[in-house]
């Protein structure tokens, strides 16, 4: 295939083939492309990436969810559990919905955390690699095995998790050690184990604040370094970041930066967030996540990693165009390098994972994120005009 | 004109007359209808608000503007004046342009803060107000005479106020009395002098935090007692509302509702805002607003209401549907209440300024924020599918 008149990165217009999937050199080119597309000058960037989302529990596609929620976060995962009984909610139907909306916007791979429980047992896992299965070649899937309602105070839950890990999931997932688990030590030596029995990275949510925060935060350092996971251990959300006490916080990102832990972040407005800037200014890697779209937690999302770009700048207070061009880093390289992908980019020889986009600079198509021209998997093109070349069910 | 299958507020489905550009009573109906107009079963919502935005210094329409804008107030205030020169920015086509994008948001009247300063006189009031004059009938325009470069630093700058007050401007804007002013007995005396020259209302624009902003704030509430303006004030931003310390914030807030003082949210992500729950159970008026779209300042906006409200929602956490609720009531019966307009709403005998959105709920429309089927302003149909009936130039 050959796109034509296409900017990479908003560079001057050029042409880029690709060959088996990959960018390829032009100059090697033996039989002239089979298909040529013409991009209208349109910006190409590298596949958006879903670092950090919940593919199993959307309401996507089901009549309105009428929210009345306690305001806890105990409240919403209690009712959360309850919930998908009484809804019927399928993790495979569910996800696969999620999942073709969010090509539709460009994103080419996902990291998501997927519910285990004692009561749902390993129906999430199983319903999204049944989708990851269904979507090969479409989106990348990868499953973190994620103990939403807790792992010490609930018998039963580490066996899942290890069970979970055995059947296919990727990474090993983690909650508030403190204030959900309320058990650090216990909680986080079961996560460790589990990682290092399984050979897997670990992601853990961590929305616990300030001092608490910087306490789990330290003990997942120290596990870090005790278990040799430099590079392998990403802490989302990460809300004892934005913390108040900077000097507390510089602390904390020191040894962050030291033992080459990564941070997703999804940038919420209401709570206190990770400084994105500062983060790069530190070099340590950071990602961006759209968190639950549209379910038992709240109604707002729609997948859009572009839009969830302009979500991090506006939080962040990103508002020169370099600002916002490290936003949209962090919601394609960021992602990419946490997920350890292999040749991504726009290079040649990459994997050519991408998208065209609308708008005169980087930062137009952030704050714009119109609708996708077109988005491509491994060469073979997966939307056209904002829309999915398969259907949801 | 019928609309006929169409749920006001979300209830069930009805048909609604309208006739001399109001909601009329089916019952006292004379002739048959002259158009019907299948409304699908959407919901009704009265129009949008617009109650805090600054028409004249949009670069909509214009090549991509690369900010690289330093990061005090100061240099965003001292780069715009500067570069509204070397761009040759024309406040009436600009205004013009968001006005009509707005418009096709289902936003039906506006409040737009208009520079007046003394390197470009009253060229912003006079180009929006050929915008109002040009866009009569399709969207209301209120102007404040905003004094955004300030006014005591810069002698001349009262005296412009003056004369934009008598041009044709409605309100008297005002400016961080401390922050930017550096003096804010000078500038508030100055303010409220206007206003009572020329009986006029006051909204002012203050960002400054904490204690100083608690301190300009209650100076604004002696000068609201003292001149009897209660109820005609309006307070944008109200940053220092969102301080830590809330014991100090509710005194200041049982301030402002004793003096029925308006608040202006744009709800940034980034910076301490006023709690809309608390004000509307103090029973604070709070109206909503997109501040600058895509100007020198920064990248984002689209004018887009039904988002705003989204963005309400996100940066106070609403995610309860009745909470959703009142962050779409802060962006259409706030508004209209804080610009005192006359017969708004769905009721008969209202104008017949409304909305169809597409969602099943009202918190799913927000959520959801979909392209606009129909903008009809005192009757007249101003949007089809999102796009508004008049060319933008």
């Amino acid at each position: 295939m050959l796109l034509k008149n296409v900017r990479p990165m908003g560079a001057a217009p050029t042409d880029l083939l690709i060959a088996d999937g990959r960018f390829a050199d032009p100059a090697t080119a033996g039989t002239p492309p089979a298909e040529v597309v013409d991009c209208g000058g349109r910006i190409l960037i590298p596949g958006l990436v879903e670092a950090h989302t919940h593919l199993d529990k959307s309401l996507l596609g089901l009549p309105w969810y009428r929210n009345e929620v306690g305001p806890r976060l105990i409240d919403k995962i209690t009712n959360e559990r309850e919930v998908k009984v009484s809804l019927g909610l399928d993790p495979q139907v569910q996800s696969e919905r999620q999942a073709i909306r969010s090509m539709a916007y460009g994103t080419t791979q996902i990291r998501s955390h997927v519910d285990v429980d004692t009561h749902h047992g390993l129906a999430g896992i199983e319903g999204v690699m049944a989708t990851r299965e269904k979507l090969k070649g479409y989106v990348d899937i990868e499953i973190v095995a994620f103990p939403q309602s807790s792992m010490m105070p609930r018998p039963g839950t580490v066996e899942l998790m290890d069970e979970a890990l055995s059947l296919g999931a990727d990474v090993v997932g983690g909650i508030d050690p403190c204030g959900i688990e309320r058990d650090p030590k216990g909680h986080l030596d079961a996560v460790f184990a589990l990682a290092e029995k399984h050979g897997k990275p670990v992601d853990i949510h961590l929305h616990e604040r300030d001092a608490m925060g910087g306490f789990s935060m330290e003990e997942i350092i120290a596990r870090t370094r005790a278990h040799g996971m430099q590079g392998k251990v990403t802490i989302s959300h990460a809300f004892c970041l934005g913390a108040a006490e900077r000097d507390y916080v510089a602390g904390l990102q020191e040894q962050l930066a030291e033992t080459r832990i990564h941070i997703a972040t999804t940038a919420p407005a209401s709570a206190p967030v990770p400084r994105v800037k500062e983060l790069a200014e530190l070099g340590i890697l950071t990602c961006g996540g759209n968190d639950g779209i549209r379910d038992t937690w709240g109604p707002y999302g729609n997948g859009d990693m572009l839009e969830r770009a302009m979500f991090i700048g506006l939080r962040n207070n990103l508002r020169r165009d370099d600002e916002v061009e490290l936003a949209l880093d962090i919601c394609t390289h960021g992602g990419a390098r946490v997920m350890d992908t292999e040749d991504y980019g726009l290079e040649i020889g990459c994997r050519a994972d991408a998208v065209l986009v609308e708008g005169e600079t980087l930062a137009e198509a952030v704050a714009m994120h119109a609708p996708r021209k077109l988005v491509l998997k491994a060469g073979r093109i997966v939307t056209r005009d904002g829309v999915a070349v398969i259907e949801a069910p």
